[in-house]
């Protein structure tokens, strides 16, 4: 690591408050000294390429507002690049933290340059889907691509200005014995887990991500690209939560995380996936033990295997339950989940029931002022100020809606009682004591 | 309480396994003997009138599935009596256990007959809607209702064949007086809550239901129909929640069951409301160890005020966190909550999410079999047996639709990943092995 190049770890040690740090604790009515020192310790993690324009920095950690991510990007199937711009807009117009392109057809590149360019909020991506699927199509297929390729894929989204990347690299040899000698009922269901496990059985070798994670860090550290380490091992069902070989890989994330920041890299903990809801709590907890309280990114967790066209509902479950024990970075999940690939409708409802899920976690948590918006809410209610409630709302788009389909005939109720509005009858009677 | 009628709790007490708790335990797989004793100590109930043709019956209680409860009825401005009848239909087709009439508009008598003829579930209803809207339009108002009319109210439902009525008991003077010193944002939010209210500020007396409890113990009994004790103290904004005037209610409605349960009547205990997550499980563990083990009715509770439009997901978040708290039985939250009365599709969309919540409660319970779903769930996923999955979704329809709008070009995988699947990835590699 050298000196001269700015990283927020570096600069937070040395008690150097940085811009982003600044916009962020201001975002959040938070003290800035207290996010550098997050910050500094690991806790905390401000995702910034160093390259990129970035109009809204987060802060995604511990005493911070739980951040949503939204997955965007194109498949082999549908490789539209303004349907993924429009994702994108759908996202951020839905209040999402971060956007994550994960395009896997098409002209990978080209969607990932645009995106940056489009989004106000921190980017992440997974390099390794756009080496996988180079080497796809050739002879030898995903096992044909070389460390080099995969690095120097990690590399090219750096320059491009990509803030956060996924690695999976606690995928190794270790964690593929866990899982072959554990019996899962779906072994891997991470993409860039699988691609790893092909490339590591075909080869009989190690995960470079893991045996080389020194050369990731030198090249994280150039960008000051934070790399949230993956789960490749998460679980695909219920059956499958908290095993072995999902507990094998993070003690090695907290191992590399420790590493990581040494060197003054930023750092997130990627986890689960398929988790009932009495294991969700001890998921987080056991994390934040193991990585050191580093920030925690869950997708979903989704609490039931049988919910596809609702699994955001069931993510929301699940992210509110984790998020209200520490999880600092829910991942949406969209009604398409599991069904296909998600467009801008399913985008949107993917990023505002997300939002909610991190909303109920943040009152649950006692992030300071995070109830103050149900307080106003109530007031207006009490208040029987509609036009009140309905600029409140999460969602107002579709608050407007249902209300505009069932008008009442007395402005100052709705159709559900009418004239016995609870609120009325009682403020009334309370009123002639 | 006359020993000639037969009472669900007195037969159990007797060790005489009638058809309804034999139903039950058959259709949960659960011992019998173990579900008539539980009905006898009041940790179970199975709601049915003496007077009804109940094709399905259903167990609400420890030990037994989550159930589900859908509201329907009309409004002052939407009295419809097809309307509701299509929306009974919708609940059960979506797969609601119980049904409760709540019409407070049009001709509310001929409304719940007709409803107790369409539904093969448990029927729920609120007596006080209707003695209270017979005054509503005359000289003095609810005021002038008499303490005969709303027993004769109860009284009239019962021989109607309803199954189980909330009677809101608890909403007493010194609940009252908690709620007038407590300083509450919303005050009270439950309909039949404010007409008692209202009735005992106008008239400086106490609540009938209160009082004179016996006398509806005695209808109860007569008709063997469940008493759902009300809660009219429950919060209306998370602001609210866990506050004394709910737990001066919560304490009479304990004291009130244990009687009722003496005299051969069962009873549930409903519960709130607006809770933030982190207050839910300790509510549920306080009603369970206040009220000795009895049933416990919630209503979401919803986890944030912010989230009209989405306010099924904010109750499938707290009805999660209950059910695996201990709740038994869960009363749905439509996407119309807080903004109109709902329609059909709002209550199947409702019954589904409150459907998932539960059974996800289900799972965290380790009610046996449960999670046998999500296994079989699984084993179609990793088999990439697509109308397997299809087949087995929580909510077929809406999952098809959503698979339909973006085929696959390969119709072994879907449209997120193709090719790129990591599940046929890993199963072609680790084969290899």
């Amino acid at each position: 690591m050298t000196e001269e190049r700015v990283l927020q770890v570096v600069e937070a040690r040395k008690g150097n408050l940085t811009e982003e740090v600044r916009a962020v604790a201001e975002a959040e009515s938070a003290d800035p000294a207290a996010l550098m020192r997050a910050v500094a310790g690991g806790t905390a993690v401000v995702p910034r390429n160093r390259r990129r324009r970035l109009l809204s920095p987060r802060g995604i950690g511990g005493g911070l507002r739980t951040k949503v991510n939204a997955n965007i990007g194109s498949s082999p199937d549908v490789a539209d690049p303004d349907l993924e711009l429009r994702k994108v807009a759908a996202a951020v117009e839905a209040g999402a933290d971060a956007v994550m392109d994960l395009s896997i057809g098409g002209d990978i590149a080209g969607i990932r340059r645009r995106v940056l360019d489009a989004c106000p909020v921190p980017v992440g991506t997974v390099p390794i889907y756009g080496a996988a699927a180079a080497r796809a199509g050739t002879p030898g297929g995903i096992a044909a691509m070389t460390a080099d390729e995969l690095f120097e894929a990690v590399e090219a989204h750096g320059r491009d200005g990509v803030d956060f990347v996924t690695v999976h690299c606690g995928v190794t040899l270790a964690a593929l014995e866990r899982l072959r000698r554990g019996g899962r009922v779906l072994d891997v269901v991470s993409r860039g887990g699988a691609f790893l496990v092909a490339w590591m059985i075909a080869g009989g070798r190690e995960n470079p991500l893991f045996a080389d994670f020194g050369r990731l860090v030198e090249i994280a550290a150039r960008h000051d690209m934070t790399l949230s380490l993956g789960d490749g091992m998460r679980p695909g069902c219920i059956a499958d939560a908290n095993d072995r070989a999902q507990f094998q890989e993070l003690i090695t994330l907290g191992e590399l995380q420790a590493y990581a920041l040494r060197e003054g890299v930023q750092v997130m903990i990627e986890g689960p996936g398929h988790v009932p809801l009495h294991m969700v709590a001890e998921n987080v907890r056991l994390q934040k033990e193991i990585c050191r309280g580093a920030p925690f990114y869950v997708l979903g967790p989704v609490v039931t295997d049988v919910a596809p066209g609702h699994d955001h509902v069931a993510a929301a479950i699940g992210g509110a339950a984790a998020g209200a024990a520490g999880a600092d970075f829910l991942c949406y999940v969209t009604p398409a989940e599991h069904l296909g690939l998600p467009g801008p409708d399913e985008v949107r409802e993917g990023v505002i029931v997300t939002r909610l899920a991190a909303h109920a976690a943040d009152i649950a948590k006692g992030i300071a002022g995070a109830a103050d918006w149900d307080l106003a809410m109530a007031r207006k209610r009490k208040a029987r100020d509609w036009e009140g409630m309905l600029d409140l709302a999460l969602d107002r788009r579709k608050a407007r809606a249902i209300r505009g389909t069932s008008p009442p005939r007395d402005p100052g109720v709705c159709t559900m009682c009418g004239e016995y509005c609870a609120i009325r009858i009682v403020e009334e009677y309370l009123g002639r004591e």
